[in-house]
């Protein structure tokens, strides 16, 4: 696409995540002309893909078409395009085939899993970041049960009954208490060989606690949660060695056939292009204001970033801080353009939760710290407010309600790789 | 899975579809030792894939996990498994690795798209038999349309905007009705540099009118219904010469980028191993009890059975069939057990019906013919009563409900496989 020279100032936004997303909408409307560029064409509720890759929730559910979102904004392109680099001296972006010139640019490209230098771990664990992570993991979980209620041999079987979640933060938590409860009650009576609530699932996390960035007292009640859900935590360790047969946890071979990972966040690689100075998780470091050293047009934001200004240490990788550097650096594009300077960002914490499972949840509210079902009830309230949508919220809403009434996750789909499509033997 | 010997009579069957789910449930709590294989773990409710593929409906509202729908039946084992041959001699089907032995088999395998004799365009024109069919067509209609915003020499944005379903049976004339309403009303306001609701959707049906088993009638009125919806519809003319640009449709060459097949089944290739006479199509032809020759412990049913016994022609590969036949053949084998002769099969025709959009279907209820509105809201009557599940039934009448009164269709996904997730470039 050959975007046309406007009288309009023109604004990039790569990445329509949570950063992405809030600050396009705070644009929509103004005297500017917008082009937001995904590389998939929905924004993803990156904190509830958990719940699809346990089952409970539909892709749709968590997802919103962006045109859709951005349709009334008439000044708004949307680009579905793979971004691979930016040329800040020439002020463009480049996709596969095209290049997108920019006058002002926010960069929210957010961040991949990281396997500490062992990518080939990949394929053997995968990570939770996007619908299709979540409906791979979805379709090895299921598996593994199905695959236990064929086999006869007990050392394979419980080795497809042993699930390892490698990462004690928020996703590794949620994930080990909701792969949990899905044996003990949604698939306890559907199989007739195995015992679905016998399925050992084990956290592993190289801190000293699980929810390390969490109040020690919330980390006890999460590790407590975590425990009456029949989940064993070992902290203080790390994985290593992973292949098909298990992988290796201190001086423990555990031997699994489904691993999780969410030890880890590596920055998207568009960063490097800017030219500019990245800490040791590729994240760009970004002035007070989000700009980038040289560059004020450029601003980075979200899980791209490392905003140190304010604490001393990096903002952590959450969506709060991604949609608050949004709404600002929006704010700063109409700053600039009006001749104004951009100004310092701050960030305000509200907190942090994290859900275990049914009525199992530990919330720190700053002024409180929450456990157990307030907690949950706290945090349903606040995903349900924050999904994009009407209709998701509804829908995730009906959803909850039915699992919750009948401990029947209803997404229980193993499905295949459309190339994988069944053919007859040749 | 060794399948010790019981006292019981083992009866498996093979197919978790319309047939061998209602077979299934007929057999539920008997005295009969039961095992149900099928190669995914979800029953289908294929009347409404067309409806996953045009973005209204997820995979999870028209699928149920066969475990969940039969797990109250202790008497019944589930087996994720892909039945490659029956050995009737020896009464075991057999697996990839592994074998089963029967008493009484009912085989309930389905059928798959025909290209006829043009395998090499099945990926080019993908059919719609399963989900990933559906989620595969869904990703290309979507990304026909992301294509076209994107590029600008007019004829290759023509291309994409063209879409072409061969074959005007029922699966054909929802399809095209569904991706013209998409275009005209879903998408309308979501682009900015085309315009949806100039999409061409191109219907071709070799026989002289669509809808050729509905009375005459009703296939002139789809026809204007279709019409209506701004569908081109060509009759009386083949496709050929199917390429990545196009195809070849009569002496037109239409230039189009995404293209479905709804032109033809061929039946299971597990028939074949059967060792019994099958017609042209591939469909095993039975017996007017549903045996098959010389073997009266093994039945046939739906799209896989070739039953001319009552009209001199073929029943038609519809779910009703299907399901008559598989509550017969259960009562076959209990009456077996018990000593008796198997009973002829009577098929109890209640009409059929097709839709083709939003007020817009076609019903054929033997004692009236319906067109319109009132045909519209008996088909909507019928499929949710029918949907297994009263979750799904929930689920999908609220998204119905919600794109009816919104024109906004909620599950618009491109997703892709795992394995082609996004990487760095090297």
């Amino acid at each position: 696409m050959q975007v046309l020279a406007k009288s309009k100032p023109r604004v990039v936004i790569v990445g329509a995540g949570f950063g992405g997303l809030e600050a396009a909408k705070k644009l929509c409307g103004k005297d500017v002309q917008v082009t937001v560029i995904d590389w998939t064409n929905h924004h993803l509720f990156q904190p509830l893909l958990y719940q699809v890759a346990t089952a409970a929730l539909s892709p749709a559910d968590i997802a919103a078409p962006v045109r859709a979102v951005l349709s009334e904004c008439r000044n708004m392109d949307v680009m579905l395009a793979e971004v691979q680099s930016v040329d800040v001296d020439a002020k463009t972006v480049k996709t596969g085939d095209l290049q997108v010139s920019y006058d002002y640019l926010i960069l929210a490209t957010g961040s991949r899993h990281s396997y500490f230098g062992h990518p080939e771990w990949e394929p053997l664990a995968p990570g939770l970041k996007s619908l299709e992570d979540a409906i791979e993991i979805r379709r090895r979980i299921l598996m593994a049960f199905e695959y236990a209620e064929k086999i006869t041999d007990e050392v394979a079987r419980r080795a497809a009954m042993t699930f390892v979640i490698v990462g004690g933060g928020p996703t590794g938590v949620e994930m080990a208490g909701a792969i949990a409860e899905i044996a003990r009650y949604t698939l306890a009576k559907d199989f007739r060989h195995i015992d679905p609530s016998q399925a050992r699932v084990i956290l592993i996390e190289g801190e000293p606690r699980v929810l390390a960035a969490f109040p020690e007292d919330l980390s006890a009640k999460a590790l407590k949660q975590l425990i009456d859900l029949g989940v064993e935590v070992r902290t203080g360790i790390h994985a290593a060695n992973l292949t098909d047969a298990g992988l290796q946890a201190g001086d423990e071979f555990i031997a699994c056939r489904v691993k999780v990972w969410a030890a880890g966040n590596e920055a998207s690689f568009v960063g490097k292009s800017l030219g500019v100075e990245r800490d040791g998780a590729g994240r760009v470091i970004v002035n007070d204001d989000l700009t980038i050293p040289g560059h004020p047009e450029v601003q980075v934001i979200g899980d791209l970033a490392n905003f140190s200004h304010q604490t001393g240490k990096p903002l952590p990788g959450v969506s709060p801080v991604a949609m608050q550097q949004g709404r600002h650096a929006a704010r700063n594009v109409l700053a600039m353009i009006g001749n104004h300077k951009p100004q310092r960002f701050h960030y305000f914490d509200k907190g942090r939760m994290a859900t275990i499972g049914r009525n199992k949840a530990v919330a720190d509210l700053r002024v409180v710290h929450l456990s157990g079902l307030p907690a949950w009830l706290a945090w349903l309230f606040v995903h349900i407010m924050f999904l994009v949508g009407f209709r998701n919220r509804l829908a995730v809403l009906f959803q909850w309600g039915w699992v919750y009434l009948t401990f029947n996750a209803g997404a229980r789909l193993i499905t295949r790789n459309f190339q994988a499509e069944h053919r007859p033997p040749a």
